[in-house]
């Protein structure tokens, strides 16, 4: 895989190398500009609830499609497209738990099965650095570093999630642009959750991150969190469903949709 | 009623009449600063359908909470209210067709019902108004023209559903501040969904609205259309539920909640 990749994207050729399986990496910074979704697929029966966790809880969980049941192309937002390969690196969980990993899912699709995507931090990654906000796992060449906070979500059916943040260090001199950028990406998780002290958030040591690795945080900088679509790893395992599929985390479904047609104004 | 109400408005007062039966004209110009909703209760059976309905289709139909089934007190929105009393009139549907018009739904009601609050245009009249943006059916006295357009919803299993689309007269003067106030309320409508020639937009005659009262356009105005929680009124006809129960048109749900909690920045 080039790095030509990154200067010269093509859509397209992205998600051709991705169904491939010539790209397993993570996507951040890939195809700036374009939209990138988390992914949830669970069978019918588990999908009303989830849809109104989405609806209750749109800060962690923006959606931006829901297929009918045995759907595999997102009509709207990606219709040439296919969601049991187009996905670098998928999670395949059984009652909670992990059972697989792998780059496509389709020895596990099923006609019931109705899949989510819901708005990732992402795709507002390529405004922020076109304002010249460098993003440190980018940089860094790392994934970015999820914590799971003790904010709770609004709960459906009685069962409580604790909110997955994204952080990424900003300096002090860019904090209020960073904000103000975010906020107009309300369907990409918005202005950020919580800003400074981890410790206010339930987060006891920012080098130990819930998922993804841990990034360089320099003297004039803040840790600044986001929402993060990672929330439905917490969902998962607290559900419990007989069948759950996810994106690994860092490893998104790249849209043809556009980062502008969500920006509002 | 005295005139009152509309100079020295109290939310609680103004839902302890509707309670009472003792306000049961429309709502628009009441509480401003206050968010006005859609709503559509449905047996649980139907709720998820809608719901997709909702997520498909955020320009007429903003989810601003959905209740668990049985429910009638919003606790996000709306927590010391009650649904079953708190509109000043209602309307209800039993296999796509009206059979009764009333002031509470308390001996209909069951406890598989699913309520749903929607965004209302009403909403963002108080942030135009405060800008020197009159609003002619406010002006009037009138019921806001809705229109049933040709502007298709998006589909859930199948059912082909015509946008309903609110009018408000707007001068040539006014109207890229209208578009630009309007904008900032996402969740009650946004943005017009069409400006100028009615016919564009399926729309034969101004003065027979669909539902509503024909309103004044003077010769230095352009009539200018939103799309419209009303078209609950279309869906509910169409799916023929055994049971549904909406709002009367223009007499909508005035919520806890406030309108610059909807704007966005």
């Amino acid at each position: 895989m080039s790095n030509d990749m990154y200067k010269n994207p093509s859509v397209g050729e992205i998600r051709r190398l991705i169904r491939e399986g010539k790209w397993t990496a993570p996507t951040a910074g890939l195809a700036p500009g374009f939209v990138q979704a988390n992914i949830l697929i669970l069978p019918k029966e588990y999908a009303s609830d989830f849809m109104l966790f989405c609806i209750r809880n749109p800060k962690p969980c923006a959606l931006i499609e829901v297929l009918d049941p045995g759907e595999f192309s997102p009509a709207c937002s990606c219709k040439n497209s296919d969601i049991r390969f187009d996905i670098p690196k998928y999670r395949v969980y059984q009652n909670g738990t992990i059972v697989a990993e792998g780059t496509n899912i389709l020895k596990y699709w099923r006609d019931d099965f109705v899949s989510f995507l819901m708005g990732c931090s992402y795709t507002f990654e390529n405004a922020l650095i076109d304002s010249g906000i460098s993003i440190r796992h980018i940089e860094e060449g790392k994934r970015v570093p999820l914590y799971s906070s003790n904010i709770m979500c609004n709960r459906v059916s009685g069962i409580d999630v604790n909110m997955v943040v994204s952080m990424r260090p900003i300096s002090y001199k860019n904090l209020t642009q960073a904000i103000q950028i975010t906020s107009k990406y309300p369907s990409m998780h918005g202005a950020p959750i919580h800003i400074g002290n981890p410790g206010e958030i339930g987060i006891d040591d920012i080098n130990h991150p819930f998922l993804g690795d841990p990034v360089t945080i320099k003297e004039n900088e803040v840790p600044v969190f986001w929402a993060c679509g990672g929330t439905v790893y917490n969902y998962v395992e607290k559900i419990k469903s007989s069948m759950a599929i996810t994106h690994a985390p860092s490893h998104m479904y790249i849209l043809d949709v556009q980062e502008k047609n969500f920006h509002e104004y």
